[in-house]
Formats: structure tokens, sequence, C-alpha cells
């Protein structure tokens, strides 16, 4: 049994961790800290989860508490995890870290966006992206690995294969992307109450978001050459669930049936991507609970403008889901263990 | 393997039996019938479950396309299970019924209640009622299997103990219940759309639901005598969930205490009616997607009007989870087989 | 022209004010109050008043900022009201105090539920309860207005007929209401986020919510004898709206006609509760935005136990318009004067 | 006072104008049709209207009952006002048609969107375009004024300033349009319930919808040159309310500054169009129940693509709003007539 630990169990991806890792037959959760719940049984908080934790409490966030751990998870605000980071993976600790600390190559501008100082920039390059699809090699061997946002996913997964060919335009991209509110975390905050963001919708961050140097640095690479990509997020009166809309110019003369094939084969063996038949429109329910990515391709009205929509669970494969299917690679368990499930209907 | 047969598989609790049973380990899904969409995969109706059910199409509802079924579950309209379930029977298939066919033991009372004439009220006396907290034993050998209602599972499960006990006023029950709208089905209806059930909330059938007679016959089995029960549901503006205030005044001088006491014993054993601690809240998205009924008791101002608070998932615990718990009684499996499920939160 | 100023200027009932005070062709607002805020334009704050406030912005809550207004109203959390209201009385101002500050007549009882000390205790003898249908002639000449709270009048307006005429067991009611989530202010708490509140129902405070001694006071006036109720208050997946379900035990050989007549004999001249015909089903959406609170009865099977269905805009009726309503009967102006709006369906 | 006639006054947008119309101090309401409830008092089925219609009851649409108006308006299916328009304009009576029948100046590409024979071909020359802001001159004598659309009134007057200077590139146009589920309409569908809606986000008739080629008509005008719009519909888990966000590079040099100033001078006149200050998020609360239309203005990142937010109420602004505004202009009224209203927030 993989030993886990999960720093940060109170928030809305800590708990998606203990649903998904609870049910783990190949892990054993041993310690899940909360700075100001200590001692607290953690099925006190989330009676979802009676039954299944045994009479496990919280515990403080401290390396001891940690030190029999094999697996360590992050689900904690940024900073957290740069600063444990070194001390666990000289006990030889695999870290999955779930915020943002490890994400940005450039440590310059991850400090610019994170209006934060990095503790532990040394440690960066030996990061690798937890982005299955994209560099699941590197994570067989990773010690410490930086899981892809909720929105960098949905959108790097939809933009892979037409930039992984050169297919469209790089310099004119754009990422219409909607959120359920659980993507802003479980904090004391007006802005996410229910009287306000019930019953209505809006957009946020428009002239930059924290994950758009992130969704940039992944698409460079895809394209091997600089891109331009517009993104703007919305708030949508919805829980859980991204839906994103993505716009590129095709630049090549090729037909639908060929962007239809182009993603089919390029996720073929991919079984959290699911590609759907064309012009369909995938719905953020079908996916809500589960690790797929769903995705759909149009050219409307037969022109030049690509439309590819693709959805996720912010929470699953937008955070938990991915880091258990990256622990998996990682410990050279199935890929889809713990992660094989229905999204829940209706 | 047991062969599984879904009559009606497009409705909500159709489409949540397929959920459960894709991924029961014991259960082969061999035939989901649809009048209406003969021959289209289900998958392409439910993109949820692509990938989970090979190539699967619906067929029409004969008794020939079932004939090689195990157990044959309905998830009909009520009146479509009384006209098949004889020629299945005879076949020594096992149904398991979702609608109301054979819930009520008095064919006249139905008859009112669902006004329909009942086309083999000769088998109303072998079916046996599927809510397995109360009739276990009889569930082990049935042949035919009418599971209980949404509403009446959280009421009946709410009141038994004190009931079985006559520890309270039999002939003042009050139970105020809340349900999502998915209690209501998929059907083209106006009134269930989102733009008249969206943030509204209101009271229904205050003058008689066809649940009542339902829940007055289990309670009046449980009491061992006549009780009087006022009923009145109402719609929530959420999808799943069901929440049952109910309200019983105490004849007995027992303490708090022994209230609880008596909850916790009677339920020690089941595995799917969880007693949260004396004054808790259920909240219904701690049962959501989960076959469970969790409890919770009060006594407000330690006066002797006891509050049982009692929630489920009306399309798990209260359809079709209960019948794939119903199933697994009847063919010797582990009752939590393909229900091991944690609820979905947030 | 009507001067008035509002305390507490940016919670959910002090911006409904707003916007029904914007467009009172009676009144002027000269001052808004938020310690937080000062400076800062309201239509900053909420767009939605953009144009209808000049440029109108936050002040400090001083007396000196309110001692220009004819009236002034407290739309603050509980125990302000009561620090300013001797100084703003001495200036001749009329108060109009949304908070609890001055509704209970009893000191002591008070300082146990909300838990502070009465700082002018001395004011409470004269303030008059703001829950015209009862206290209407009280109302003309009231300079310190007490307005009833959101569950309050929802609850005394379903049972007053009734009780007034002693036709109902006052020794067993029972008050089973829901409430959007507005009614828990604009605050910044986990408990009532999107992600916490919505897609889910549940109780809270069933042991005791301080509108209980408040709703107690009301019914044991209204009966002229001590009452009994079970209050049991839940929290709904929407934003404005409360649905009270009432329950009582007729005493009296009274037909559904009678009940019927009664409340629309009682209710003839309030053109702010309406009595919708027998056996109806009010929705909350019927009065959202409006002042309304539209009432139905019904005597399920028949038998002894009287429903009321009783609903109202908590930050309309349950707050602010009946806070104008109030307002209008003290100042001589016409009772509708601002509140004739119609609820905003769908 | 005029006299005024709904033809279809079951539908949202018929019970939406019910609702301006019935506080319109220059308005009577003197027949409603309603083919299924002729006979039905409205406030029957509508109770939130109880006290402000009289006895008014459905009536059949037929000439005769609508002869003594002054103005009709049609909230019918797309059909219906071309086949009573000409018998109408011959009696004298000025036609509001909300539906899309008179829309589209080319009848052939009417005909191919809307899958009808256009019966009333030679009265689409004379009919305007009710869009006030763009058509308000030629308001002033129609005899025949086809409201615009929901979505096309967000998305024209979102690009209209900006495409009549041609300071954008008119060949690479995107519309990602965002609509809550009420502008799918008052009718029983599965596809519109809100256990499909809730919960949930998802495009849809990405391919081409309707209302596409009314917004490239007036795109077009406005442009005064061919334009390329790609325009995605979103269902968003809402009742009320239209997001557009839109995108356009920028041809000419022009700074942020210019863009703002571009807008607040094009709209300073405008009473119903609201631009925000640069950089603001616009949130469809803030305009629901209103005829605003409130616009923000961003160029991300400092960069060439201008992103503008507009917000409507689809029901108001987008459909019965917009309807009574053209109606205030053709009789001479001031514009605001029975419009002055404040979103209802939260």
């Amino acid at each position: 049994m993989i030993k886990a630990g999960i720093v940060g169990g109170t928030g809305y991806t800590g708990v998606e961790l203990l649903r998904i890792l609870a049910l783990h037959s190949k892990v054993e959760i041993t310690a899940v800290t909360s700075r100001s719940d200590v001692g607290i049984r953690i099925d006190a908080l989330y009676p979802n989860l009676r039954g299944y934790l045994a009479d496990l409490v919280f515990c403080l966030p401290t390396i001891e508490s940690l030190s029999n751990c094999d697996v360590v998870f992050f689900a904690t605000p940024n900073g957290t995890a740069m600063s444990m980071a070194k001390d666990l993976l000289n006990l030889g600790i695999k870290l999955i870290d779930l915020s943002a600390d490890f994400r940005l190559k450039n440590v310059t501008e991850w400090e610019q966006w994170y209006n934060l100082t990095h503790t532990n920039p040394d440690l960066i390059a030996q990061a690798v992206y937890g982005l299955p699809e994209i560099h699941r090699e590197a994570l067989k061997k990773a010690d410490l690995i930086a899981c892809a946002g909720c929105y960098p996913t949905a959108v790097q997964l939809g933009f892979l294969p037409l930039l992984e060919k050169n297919y469209v335009d790089a310099a004119h991209l754009i990422a219409d992307v909607k959120s359920g509110v659980s993507g802003a975390g479980r904090k004391a905050e007006i802005a996410t109450l229910m009287s306000e963001t019930g019953e209505s919708f809006k957009a946020y961050a428009v002239n930059g978001h924290r994950h758009l140097p992130e969704i940039t640095q992944g698409l460079t690479t895809m394209a091997k050459q600089a891109v331009n990509l517009t993104f703007v997020p919305h708030l949508t009166p919805m829980i859980r669930g991204i839906h994103a809309t993505l716009y590129a110019t095709l630049t090549s003369e090729i037909s639908a049936e060929d962007v239809q094939n182009l993603y089919e084969a390029r996720y073929a063996n991919e079984e959290f991507v699911d590609v759907l038949p064309f012009g369909s429109h995938p719905d953020t329910r079908n996916v809500r609970g589960s690790n797929r990515c769903q995705i759909a391709l149009h050219l409307p009205q037969g022109g030049k403008t690509v439309v590819i929509l693709s959805v996720i669970d912010n929470l699953v494969k937008g955070a938990a889901g991915q880091a258990v299917q990256s622990m998996n690679i990682r410990f050279g368990l199935s890929e889809n263990q713990g992660l094989a499930t229905i999204a829940l209907y209706p």
C-alpha cells in the first residue's frame, strides 16, 4: 500500500483527494493536515466521508507528521508547497503539488504573477508538469510533480493536436472559458457567496489571470513557436465544471474530417480524453465527478475558424483526479486506478 | 455474472441504474429498452456512459429481448411492470420494479390513487416491498420486488425506530418533505423547466400525494396500529436530494439520549443508514450520488416534540441504489456491491 | 420630500432599501453610511443603481452625518441601532430599525438570545413592532419602529386569523420554514458560499433560532394565551424567498370554507397580504421583489390538521419593503407608495 | 390611454410584457390572447399579476378581439405575426412583433433559417428593426416594428461603436455569448428541464443559430462592408440574462482611452445603454429585470484584441422592454415610460 499524506485537507481539492483516495485500493491515507482543525475528526467536518476514513483526525502540517508517507499531496494555497518541498524530498517522499508553486519554469514571471518571492527556485527545474497526456514519460520518474491548473488543463488539451501540427495561426488564439465557483476555493469571501454568484454570470480578470502564463508556457512548448493567447475566464452559477470554448484560425487546407481524425488519433490511447463525434456539444455535467476531458470540434459555416469545446470537472481532471492519475503513473499502477468512475447525471 | 435487463432506460432512474450497474463487478447489462430510441447507442444519449457499455443499443421492451436475463429492473412509468411481470416471472426471471405497480397491498386503494386498473392484482401478494432495512429476510427469497418510493424511503426510515417502540403519538405525525426536481422524472413538462423551478420554492399536492398511502401502509405495519400522517411534499430548486423533516410527539418519558441510543441501536448493522450525532443537521449534498440515508435527531427546547431529519438521494437510496441493494440481497451478494461510493461534495 | 438616511448601506437589506427608496417619489436619500467604504460612490459598489443616486457616496455612521434626516433606517447588524437611537430620537428623527435591537419586549430574553448587553433598554417600551397588519394604528405615531424579522413576518401573518379566533390548539403549533440564502446577509462566510449552499438543502438551528422568541411573543399576543411553537428553519438553494409551511390542529368545528372565509375577511383591506384560492400552492417566485405575502390554506384529507402556506420575499416584505411600508404609514403617505411593483417571473 | 393587445400572452415574453405594461401609466391592456387558455383569468395562471389586471381573461387570437387596440404586440412563435399583420395594419393598428417574422430583409435567407414559407413577404420592406439605439428616427413613424432578438441586441450594441468607425477587422469577429434558459421559452421540452440545465454548462447550435443572419445583417449595415462573424451561443444554469463576450482585432492605432471615449460618446444620450468604467466586469444580475444594456471594454495585456463585455436581461432589453421602448418612441412618449426600474440585486 502506498502511504499518502495530504497537506491542506479542508479545501475543495483536499476533500476531493480524500474522496478519491479513500476508495483507491492501493493507497492508505495516513496523514491529513489542517492547521485550524488539528485533532478534529475529518468526517466531523465532511460527513460524506463517514465510514471511509476510520478515526482519522487532522494533524499539524509538519515534516514529522508526514515523514512516513510515500507520497504527499499539497492542496494548499500558493506558497506552502515550496516551503516544505525540500525537506520532504530529502526524506525520499514523492511530492504532488496541486498549487501553482512549481508550474512556471520562469521564476521571475512566477513572482510577478503570484506576487510572492519564490523560496525554492532551485527545485523548479526538476518539477515535472502534471499533465499526463503531454508529460507521461517524465512523470514516471518525477519526484516533484506540479499538477496543471484547472483552466490550463481544459485549454491545453483542447488546443494540443492542432498546435502540435502547426495547423492554426498561433498568433491569434482565443480561449473563452467558463468555470463553476468551486474553482475559487473554500474561502470566506463575499464574492463567491450564493447570493453573489447564483443566477448571474460574469467575466473576471480579463486583463490578466494567473493561469495565462501557465497556459502560454504550455502552448508555446506544443507549438514550438511563440503564441499569442487572449484568455477570458468567466464565473458560472454552478459549483463544478469548466467549459472552454476555443477559437483558432486554420492556416492549412484541412477539412472538418481531417481535424476530427487528428484529434481522435492524438487521443486514441488516452483513457481520460474523450473526443466526441464531430459537431457535438459537450456538457459539463457529463464529466462531473469524473476524471474525463470531453472534447468536440466544429468548423462553423464551413469557414476557417475552428471552434474547440473542451469540458472537465475542475476539481477532478482539473485538480485531484489529475493528481491521482499522476501518482498512478509515478508508482507504476494502472493509470485509471481509483478513477474509473462515471459522471453523475443528472 | 448476473445478466441484467432494464426496461425504461431513458428516465432518470433508468440512467442511474446504468451508472451503478456498469461498474458492478458481478453484473452484466444485457438489455436496455426504450420504445422511442430503438437502435440508438445508449452512450449517444448519455455521453457520461461512453466507454462503459461497449456498443449497447436500446432495444424494444419485449419479453423476447429480456428472456435471457437473470433479473429485470423496471424503471418505467406506472402501469408497465404489471403488464409484463407474469410472463417474465414464468421464465424464472427475478423482477425489481422501481415503479409503484406492486407497492400497495390494497388493490382498490392503488386503483384510486393511481387512476388505473390493475391488470395483475394476483401478483401483489407475492411482491416484497423493497426497503431492505425492514424486509431483508423476505427479500432474500423474493421473485418480485416492489422498490420503495423516494419519499416513502426517507420518511419510513426516519420514523421507524420510534414507531416500532410506540414511543410517539401515532395519531399526530407530520412529514414535511422537500425534494429536488429530478423526482418528477425526465418528461417534457412546463412545470419542471429550469425557468419554472429555479430560484423558487413551493409545496405541491398538499391535499394528497400518491406516496401518502404507501407511507401510511408502512408506518401502520411498524406501529402495529392505525397511524395518522399529514404529508406535505415540496419542490426544491435543486436536482437531487430529499430532506424529510418529521415531527412526532413523545408519549413516553424518554430523554434525548434515549432517542439517540434507540436509533443508533436500530441501525447499528445497517450500512446504508447513518445516524449522525444528536443535534446534527444533515445536508442532502452529503448523500448525493450515494446510497445512504443520514438521520439526525432533535428535541427542540427540551420539549416533547421530537424532530427527525432524514436525507437521501432520491435517485439512489430512493430508487436505483435501493434496487441494486435489493438485487444484491436476492442474489446473495455483499449488500454494498457496486454501492460503496462516497457522496460528491461540493 | 422626506429626507432619508440609511445606516449600513452595504448589506442586502440596505441595498434593497436603496432600490426601493431611489424610486420612491416622496423620498430623497440624503445619507448612506458604511464604515468600510467611506467616500466610495454607492453605484461603484452596486452598478444596478447607476443613474439613480446622482453622485452619492458612502459616509461615516455619525449622528452628524444623519442629523438633517427626517427618518433613518438601520440596516445594520444587531447592536448598532441601540447605540445611536437616543441621540437621533432627540433630534426629532424617526427611526426604523431593521435589526433585532428593539423587537423583544423582554430585555432579559433579548440578551440571552442575542448574547449582547442591551445598551438602551429604556427605549424598548416605546418601540412599535413593525408589522403593519397588526400594529398599523400604533405605527402612525411611532418614533421608533422595530421592523419584524423575515421568518416572523411569514409565520405571524400565516397564523394570525386562526389564533386571533382561538380556532386552533395553541399548545401544538409547528412552523417548518424554508429561506433563501440572502437571509444570512452579505458576510464573508464559508457556510453561505455557492459551493456550500447550491444544490443542497438542510435544516439549521433546530434547537433554537433567534426568531423563535420574536414569533412566540407575537403569537402569544394574538392568541391572548401561552403558545407552544416548534420552529424549524431550513436553508434553500435559492437567493430570495421564504416559504412557511404551518401546521395547527383545529379545535373548533369549522369547515374548509370557514377557514378560507376567515382569512379572506381578516385580510380584505390589506394590500400586501393576498389570500389565494383554497388549496393553492403559492410559489416564492410570485412574490420575489414585491412586498406581498401570499397565503394559501389546506385541510389535507379533510382532517383536523390545517396546513397554511405563507410566502414572502425575505428582503422585501421580510425587511426593506416592510420598513418602507411602515415609513409610509408613519408619514401619512399612501401605504403602497414606492411598493406598487410586480414580482419578477420567471 | 393607449389600448394595447398582446397576442401570445402565456410565454415568457408575453408575461414580461404584462408585468411592464400593467404598471405603464399611459397604457391600458385591453386584450391578451391565448388559444389554449381562453376564458381563464390571466392572474390565475400568473399569480404575481393578481390585483394588477382587474378581471382580464385570455381571449382567442382573432382580428376582432384585437380590433379596438391602438397597438398589438406579438409574443408568439415565429409564423403567427406574419399571418395576422396585414389585417391589423389595415385597421390602423400599430404592430410590434417580438418574434422573428420581419427581422430579416432577405426573405430567401429567412425561409432557409426558419424553415417556413413567409406568407407576407411584401410587408418586410416596411418593417422597422426595433433596436432604438440604431433606428430611433425610423421607429418614430413605424407601423410595423420587428423587435431585435435577444442575442442580436447584446451583440450589436457591443460592436456598434467600433464597427461604425471601422476601427476593427470586420473579417474576424467573434461573439461568444451565454444565455439564461428563459431564452428557450416556456415550452414543454426535456432539454430545458431543471434536471437537464441546472448545474451544467454547454454550447449549442455552434454550426449555425437563427440569430446569426440577423446579427450579420445588422453588423454589415453598421460597418458598411461585409463582416464575418463566428457566433457561439451557450446555455447557462440561470433563468434570465445574456452575457456577450465579443472579440475583435483593432486595425487602427487607437488607445484604450480612445476606445472608452468612443463608446461613452456614442451612447452618451442613450438612457438604456450604460458604458461602465474601462476594465469593468459587468454582471448579468445588475441588469436583471431592467431594460439596460451594460457594456465594459478591455484591451488585455495591452494588445490589439479588444474584448467587449455586454450584458442584458434577455426578457427585457432583449424582448419585452425593448418592445415597450419602441412603443414609447412610436407614440411620442418619454422613452423610459414604464421602464424606469432598477435591477433586482441580489
